[in-house]
């Protein structure tokens, strides 16, 4: 047996926070501010696994997109400290702790903490995408001063 | 909505390395020294995520089990350096280098550096049972002077 050992092997450089061979897909930001500074890269996505594990990272004061979906996310935040917004929740993470988002669950991470946060991301091949939330939902959520300051 | 915080966020306790709510599971030593010091523990298993991440952590000498099977292992080192064996490749690993396991290949984990060694290990929830080598398969393996080095 006879494994090229590039293709499985794909080591990490600290220096740039970055892994051999993995793309980074900087975000095109619009202009409806729904994201901000945050970059994905798959690190596996192989269709055997049924899964993919995507990391994505955010420069400080970056936050990714406030959005919920029947699907669900199994986070590890992997660097750096921040916020996430979890349903009506609002809390602190820092590197390793585990986050699960439910379905149907409104949900952000936010790099709050002058630090750049980076996190794993593990989820079903097989997905619905996205929702938004509508001009009402929005200013239902702010309308909880935590929720509402989390997200300024 | 309102979510049970506790449900969904695990926190990471550093000192521990060790995330609450979440049991360690060490192996049961056998005498066949087939692993060796190793513990085990889930970190996501939801049915709804079609796949489970999981932390494994060896201490210093200890060894995951030299096996192989047709599902695919996607591996992510967390903590500490050490070597592999993934098919005819010993390689070294360290923090976050990625390691993807094909169908049918030979792999085994150390920590050969003196340092606890833990890994991140996505799998598919629906997976066959590892396959252990044979008496001539280990020889076979064995007859690899890299290898042989490797397994001592």
């Amino acid at each position: 047996m006879s494994i090229d050992p590039s293709a499985v092997i794909r080591p990490f450089h600290e220096a740039e926070f970055a892994w051999e061979e993995v793309p980074c897909q900087p975000y095109k930001e619009t202009g409806d501010a729904l994201f901000k500074a945050i970059s994905r890269r798959v690190l596996f996505a192989e269709p055997a696994l049924g899964c993919e594990l995507r990391y994505f990272e955010m420069a400080p004061g970056g936050y990714s997109t406030l959005e919920r979906h029947e699907h669900m996310h199994a986070v590890m935040i992997l660097r750096g400290r921040g916020g996430c917004l979890l349903g009506d929740q609002v809390r602190r993470i820092k590197p390793f702790d585990l986050v699960l988002v439910p379905p149907w669950t409104w949900h952000q991470f936010r790099a709050t903490e002058g630090e750049t946060l980076g996190f794993l991301c593990m989820v079903n091949a097989t997905r619905d995408r996205p929702q938004l939330p509508t001009e009402r939902e929005f200013a239902a959520l702010r309308s909880d001063p935590n929720i509402s300051a989390f997200l300024e």
